[in-house]
């Protein structure tokens, strides 16, 4: 079956014949915005069972309802892999949580850390972007955006299975060769503009593994993308 | 000597004891902005002779000029990468430029391919930018920005010494392992939304490596920071 090519992330149990209930939101989207009729099909993902075909059966203005055909991917979870990042301004924090969601991380996770401006985020609106981009991209998942969190908390209460990946702005030599790292569920640690403190990063090169991105600083949003870059190809999904 | 906080690029030479004068835009920047005083320092770069503190002897509203004193960096160039992008929406494609003199491409060069709906570019704006990254990534070196060429007359014209790394997101498997490709002159060519052509396909096929980014999507601005990661990584100066 054709893919069709809107695709929508949705709460809903998928499965064949299931009836899908449009939020208000997505009914203007489709119906309105899209010009969507009955009989159009669509495409729906949910994180838990794939991709489906979808046919309208209700197309009204503020409501409409779709009915599961046939899937026509099969769920494809991102590797066990989280993305703690520090917020910075409000464009380059939308950034990093889409390009997570592009890149294939499971959880992104925003810290404030010492030199961290930005105190709060609004959680529900960096979910819906990383929804936007799962819809985008293809993917059959979204990555659960988590609220703000202290970093200090966060490594205090770290994981003992999760191996710890940080980007330290201060080696600025050679990159690692992440091949010779070993597998397992990891995290990627990316600090705030101004880079850690001293304490924290002492704190993080004791947990993890400490590597460097080439002889530029490079912006937090850049620094995420090439980190989950080399992180994929030597131990995700791209290998 | 510590290295001064505010960097700029300048076209002039720099060298002990050389006068720089400051565009109207760079005075307003120091003097009013930044209120910075005679005997204040900034450092500055030009491509060419590395990094200089300079300090001021002359701070006006609309002029100024600066002192060259003593070399705190070398110049430092990036590995010979030229960075092929067609222009998509101008936030991204700002940040395609931005992110490509962060991560160390020596020319960005805007292409319009079959599928590019943007057929114009403001080359004098993403230069700007070009030198805004340099300016907070800590680079001694700006890549200079082309104006906008056809895909087909630059495939027509490929040097024939410089390999081509070229995108390919109808290869949806694993990513190639890049240190297996000849060193030397290298060009990454992204596709813009839509990807290439078939005809524009075979012909990049014809002409160079094609590699895969993962099995999602990635947009034409994530799909540059990636592919300069991995680029960097293998090949230039990140190893």
């Amino acid at each position: 079956m054709e893919r069709a090519k809107i695709r929508l992330f949705v709460d809903h149990d998928l499965g064949a014949g299931q009836s899908v209930p449009m939020t208000q939101p997505q009914a203007n989207y489709l119906f309105n915005v899209m010009r969507l009729k009955v009989d159009d099909r669509i495409a729906l993902f949910n994180s838990r069972d794939g991709e489906w075909t979808a046919r309208v059966v209700d197309a009204a203005k503020r409501r409409g309802m779709v009915v599961c055909e046939a899937q026509t991917l099969p769920l494809q979870m991102p590797p066990d892999l989280w993305l703690f990042f520090a917020p910075i301004k409000k464009a380059r924090t939308d950034f990093i949580v889409e390009k997570a969601a592009e890149m294939g991380a499971a959880r992104v996770l925003p810290v404030s850390t010492e030199f961290t401006n930005s105190e709060r985020i609004r959680q529900d609106k960096l979910q819906a972007h990383a929804i936007e981009a799962a819809e985008q991209c293809g993917g059959t998942y979204v990555p659960e955006v988590a609220e703000l969190a202290k970093l200090g908390a966060v490594l205090d209460n770290w994981p003992p299975d999760r191996h710890l990946l940080f980007c330290d702005e201060t080696l600025a030599g050679a990159a690692t060769d992440l091949s010779q790292l070993p597998q397992g569920p990891w995290a990627i640690v990316i600090g705030p503009e101004g880079g850690f403190s001293e304490p924290e990063r002492a704190r993080l090169r004791e947990l993890g593994h400490a590597i460097s991105l080439g002889p530029r600083i490079l912006r937090a949003d850049t620094a995420a993308v090439a980190a989950l870059a080399l992180w994929q190809q030597a131990l995700g999904d791209w290998t």
